[in-house]
């Protein structure tokens, strides 16, 4: 049985609600996402306290955030509390009040926790061996270093987004340059201390608002073709682009930008200039933005800590498996059309059918596990379906070119379709991409047909050559299955789009040696 | 807790096997369906005898559909079979060997019953009140007359598509004209006999292979934009168009037409001809196709005997129930935002502020109660998700202009956006729906504010105007809910939208009189 809970994050610019739902079998999804812009670190005043009024609207926001935890008989609430309250004198008599009055305990994160907590974010949702992480929020930064998939660096910076717009550009007008100089100089200096970070040269994982922000305005500028956040690379003249645009808007021109949220108005520009101090000083040329930042890190520690696991090895395979079982994929059939799928590959890339090595191995293998997620909607049109889901839902531990691939060879079902769904991504694919797919997409077909029935009665098959013949041996004890009436319109098909002769022949129980 | 079900439909063209899911609350939804053109009747010799090759042929597919439902672990097997078996000398012969060999027991249906599903099917799945149904299987013909939704008449007919096509078109190349005459001749003098059908002038609804081939057929040559068989409407000229160019097709020609079904190609075209004699001595002018028949029909009978009543009365809301509970659609919001939705609705027609009667009130009514379903998809870009799944999933008891009203207004989330929407399907829709589609947008937006926090704390709603204010009543016992800090931007947008000026007021506990 599952149940749900909920993460309460009270952020220097943010204070957010999000409920989620532990369906106890590994499977831990978002159900509601409410979002309060409280602002709690601009009420800290000249004393570092936090006003009586940023305790009000706090306690309102905690209150209303307690009546819809009530509502959905929620008892497991975590909560985290950064920054604002860890810069403000009275932060722990805020904690308290909140206990108080809503029984919503919330822990105060230091720095380096909040660092680690982006560490693994982005460890346990990206395929990423070393890289740089920053997360820019309201009244913090923190930023770690990966390398081979550790966290070998860590460090929590006083600066937000928020903090840094209220130091250097206490302007609602246009900052003159001397601003942006005296902004960038104190960036510089403070990036210059770490010595693990400069001149690192790899990518720069993003987290954060001020991140996804960034990334929707690229993507809006480009009409970039896929509506996804997560692993999107930036170039770091694209950042230097809309920062230069941007910071000649006034805040009331920035908010008619397409794709930029107007509550960041005033304090996105600042945020910009971070990442461009950052990749300056690590000398990186491309930023990637990660969807998952703090919450993502505080549930997989506590995923990891049940698997007694410090991290997952495999990311995407991992999502994979929860995409079948959150949308009720049919996990035998799956995992027999998989396995039938390997077999044929790699008898046709020993045979020089295929030139293709572990990259679509693995695009097959992912696609084959997922042909059928489609059915989570409907049995008619599943396959378009599954390409709807495959390209619209996040599989972590992906690029975006791999999600496509394996939307595409997953849902293969004709010449037309696949050709047009192609097409919706010229901005993501490589010329080559079409033939991998439609080669992978026979492959999963010819897979699924043999295991039409779903029965897994033909065990495993071999692709033998004879006589410029192909003849896939198809090992099963039984002969009167319903796999053998659709195979033989299968082959003739695939024989007539490979220009080469396919046959099958039934070969009795034994399991073909491995 | 739910079980599989299967059902075999061994019909005289196509045996079937339907993999059901009935999770016992009242979703029953198809989980695989598997095809095998068997055409038994054509193995019906001089004698009017199953010949041997037409025995082994069945038992093979017999035991291919039973390792199916054993593999699956379904203990309820419900078979059927129709006209080939019946018009069989040797019928119950058959089905004895059946029932030896695979232990699967197969009703043989009168066809006063396959008229009577066919019947089920159609008023159970449409929002009908007079019409024709017919049903053309492989062998025989059903045709009922339905009268204020009750059954007023019903009748099989001993001819077929494959029948029709063996007896008149005995040939694989063009028939002469004279084949077509003496068709024609027969068909009108089979219809003729039948007082209940003679220039009743109302819709012939038509089910089964013939039906839903026709349809797409036309579908693909007008390009038609929504993707759904089922309450498809189809002129007679169009019919009329469609048999011309088809009949004067070779049978290897007619394959390469768009959308017609290869294993259908020899027997549509005097399938075609029983709906053009059909439409005639109807005096009728309009075909709808229903993707629902005897399978179906089937169905609804078990459905409607648990529940004790003779058919659904409102088809569509019922439909959209069982949706609500397939995807998991949280019911008592939906429920509550339904009711607010319709409160506002009421209010602003009273007020004059929208020009709208039942059939708007309708939509509003199942966009509010479906606003949220495509959370099934995922909990980021849900608007996104609730139009596609609103648009490609089948909704009884609507017209394609309905659903795609239904699928916009659920999915209301900007301007930009909802005339993309509206823009995919020209074809459907009417000069004024972009406007009905904004307004009611709104509405079910406004109607979801009031209900952010999903927990029904603003019981009801009710507009007033004061001064050239229009002030949204809130009746709530608590004021510091999370609603109130969402309420005064959408309302601010609202008033600059429709030129009004909206405000809102809390008015403490007690309900609004109804």
């Amino acid at each position: 049985m599952g149940n749900y809970l909920a993460l309460i994050d009270l952020g220097s610019n943010t204070a957010r609600l999000v409920i989620y739902y532990d369906d106890g079998q590994g499977v831990i999804r978002e159900e509601d996402n409410v979002k309060r812009t409280l602002r709690l670190i601009s009420y800290l005043d000249e004393n570092r306290r936090i006003t009586t009024t940023g305790f009000e609207k706090t306690l309102e926001c905690m209150h209303q955030f307690k009546d819809v935890c009530t509502a959905w008989n929620i008892q497991h609430i975590v909560g985290v509390a950064t920054a604002a309250v860890r810069q403000a004198q009275n932060g722990h008599e805020l904690l308290q009040a909140i206990e108080d009055a809503t029984g919503i305990s919330i822990r105060l994160l230091s720095g380096e926790e909040e660092a680690h907590y982006g560490y693994l974010a982005v460890v346990n949702s990206m395929n990423v061996e070393d890289a740089i992480t920053v997360d820019i929020g309201g009244g913090s930064t923190e930023l770690t270093r990966i390398s081979q998939r550790r966290c070998v660096g860590r460090i929590s910076l006083p600066f937000g987004a928020v903090s840094l717009t209220q130091w250097f550009l206490n302007d609602s007008g246009i900052p003159p340059a001397n601003d942006w100089k005296r902004l960038f100089d104190y960036l510089k200096q403070q990036f210059g201390s770490i010595d693990w970070l400069e001149r690192q040269r790899c990518p720069v994982i993003a987290m954060g608002g001020t991140a996804r922000n960034l990334a929707k305005i690229v993507q809006r500028q480009s009409q970039y073709s896929l509506s996804s956040l997560h692993h999107y690379e930036i170039q770091r003249k694209d950042i230097d682009s809309v920062f230069t645009s941007l910071s000649q808007l006034s805040i009331e021109q920035r908010k008619q930008v397409p794709g930029l949220a107007k509550d960041r108005a005033d304090v996105i520009v600042s945020g910009i200039a971070v990442f461009r101090a950052l990749l300056e000083a690590a000398q990186s040329d491309t930023l990637i933005t990660s969807n998952k930042g703090l919450r993502d890190g505080i549930l997989f520690e506590q995923v990891l800590q049940k698997e007694n696991r410090s991290r997952i090895d495999d990311v995407a395979m991992h999502s994979v498996g929860q995409l079948m079982r959150r949308y009720r994929v049919n996990i035998p059939h799956a995992n027999h059309v998989r396995f039938l799928a390997m077999q044929l590959f790699d008898d046709m890339k020993q045979l020089q059918l295929i030139p293709y090595g572990n990259f679509e191995r693995r695009i097959l293998e992912i696609a084959s596990l997922l042909h059928n997620i489609g059915l989570a909607i409907n049995v008619y049109e599943t396959s378009q379906h599954t390409f709807y889901m495959l390209s619209n839902i996040l599989i972590l531990g992906l690029t975006h070119r791999e999600r496509i691939l394996i939307a595409t060879v997953a849902a293969y079902k004709n010449q037309k379709q696949f050709q047009k769904q192609l097409a919706q991504f010229p901005d993501i694919l490589r010329k080559e991409d079409k033939q991998i797919v439609e080669k992978l997409g026979h492959i999963v077909l010819l897979a699924r047909i043999l295991d039409r029935s779903m029965t897994q009665q033909i065990k495993s098959v071999r692709i033998k050559e004879k006589n410029k013949q192909l003849v896939i041996e198809c090992y099963s004890a039984e002969e009167n299955l319903m796999e053998f009436s659709f195979i033989p319109e299968m082959l003739e098909k695939l024989s007539k789009l490979w220009k080469l002769s396919f046959q099958y022949k039934v070969v009795g129980e034994r399991k073909r040696a491995l």
